[in-house]
């Protein structure tokens, strides 16, 4: 039995109680996080919070060399566990259909995600959000500004009146990040800012799913002037707005009035 | 304090951790269900579970008079909880902006969504979504069809390729509804093939984050013809199909393979 296990958003307290109970009657807990990670968590914390020890992998014993995972859920319990929801990413996709090749029974316990908190803490309406989009180091694509996708992807979604969710780089055991790196909202705002977008408004969360999120919504101009912490961070670039999405945005992340007026749908 | 608690998707032990501890500490735990529900669990259970006390409100008691939740907030640990995130629905938004009016401090404790289970569950990629929409019950929107608002939010997605995901009504204490009613997943699919639409594929989600979630892909006309059995039932409309999305329906939702390839980018 190969169990998926969100691991949710933030620490060792994130993942369900259902979630947790798999952790401990599982046989071997292994885990990546590369693709996202605890960010108010250590390995050890996680360990001994729930009294489980974790096989961590790297992207390579993932994707390429998944054996050792998968003859574990075919003799016991292995939960496979992530940050956030672990089917979220293709890459779990494919190592559930591994196993569904091998006969192996899957199962997924869902976790909190980056998604739905986003549209939790700003107050934008989960299903006024159109296609999300990520926006990489200019040196991950080569380039060294916002490519033009994530650029047609915010236009078209708002020429429909949507909200576009902007998930922000990660590059974890990357052969060309020196250390591991996590695109600060700032950052992305200062990118965005370049490619002639600075007067827009955007929002901010900062470490979403901890007891203290920071909301904030400004031009983008502005945005990449503020140091926002540690991450995770997101940016969420609205549409129209509905008025109490715009209450919310002035009320709860400090928008500037005017600009959160210009978008009342 | 004000304290949101999502309690995710299925039972008593869908919510995370951390949102169990705030139950256990709040000095008033208050509930709405009509929005949506824990299909797999009774208010008893929740209570009898956690050990805590729930006070149910309806949807009046939410919105029209929130002052009793407000007053608890005001001079004790409130907690507020829904299924799923307790801010994904307007309305709720609203009573964090009451609260905020009044100087409570509030938090937020993210639940596993519906809307990430759906991508999670049918392997399609979250960020290959695009607007939601929801499919309401023929008598709730004074026709005897499907709202053009749907089918237009439908093929807005496709001719970008991406996927919708079609939530399904839910009328709790409705004036024009004898019983709750949640509408099926085969409900929605007749609606749909009677729209025209009964060649194209979807992919269905029911009890999504129960122990064992209903996931099948077919033609709509076909799925109209079947029963899927217990709520909470969703529709995934898809768009183009990456490789992998494809043979997740093919491998996972038994999904006709002819089918499914028409689709792929």
């Amino acid at each position: 039995m190969l169990t998926f296990v969100g691991l949710g958003l933030w620490d060792e307290r994130s993942v369900t109680v259902e979630g947790r109970e798999a952790l401990r009657e599982a046989d071997r807990v292994f885990a990546e996080f590369y693709t996202s990670k605890l960010a108010g968590s250590t390995i050890d914390d996680l360990e001994s919070s729930h009294d489980i020890e974790v096989e961590v992998r790297d992207r390579e014993g993932v994707e390429q060399d998944p054996g050792p995972i998968l003859d574990a859920a075919e003799t016991g319990d292995a939960v496979f566990c992530t940050a956030g929801d672990t089917m979220i990413a293709t890459t779990h996709v494919d190592l559930r259909l591994r196993a569904h090749e091998r006969g192996i029974e899957t199962r997924v316990i869902h976790g909190t995600t980056a998604a739905a908190a986003a549209a939790s803490l700003t107050g934008l309406q989960n299903y006024r959000f159109g296609k999300a989009t990520t926006l990489p180091f200019p040196y991950a694509h080569g380039g060294d500004d916002v490519p033009d996708s994530v650029l047609d992807t915010v236009d078209a979604n708002r020429e429909r009146g949507l909200h576009t969710l902007c998930f922000l780089d990660i590059k974890v055991d990357h052969e060309l990040a020196e250390t591991d790196e996590y695109m600060a909202a700032s950052t992305a705002a200062g990118l965005l800012t370049d490619a002639g977008r600075g007067d827009e408004l955007a929002a901010l969360v900062a470490r979403a799913g901890s007891p203290d999120p920071v909301v904030t919504a400004d031009r983008l101009a502005a945005l990449a002037e503020r140091d926002f912490g540690d991450p995770l961070h997101l940016l969420v670039l609205p549409g129209e707005l509905h008025y109490i999405e715009r209450d919310a945005l002035v009320e709860l992340a400090d928008a500037p009035a005017d600009l959160a007026d210009e978008r009342l749908a």
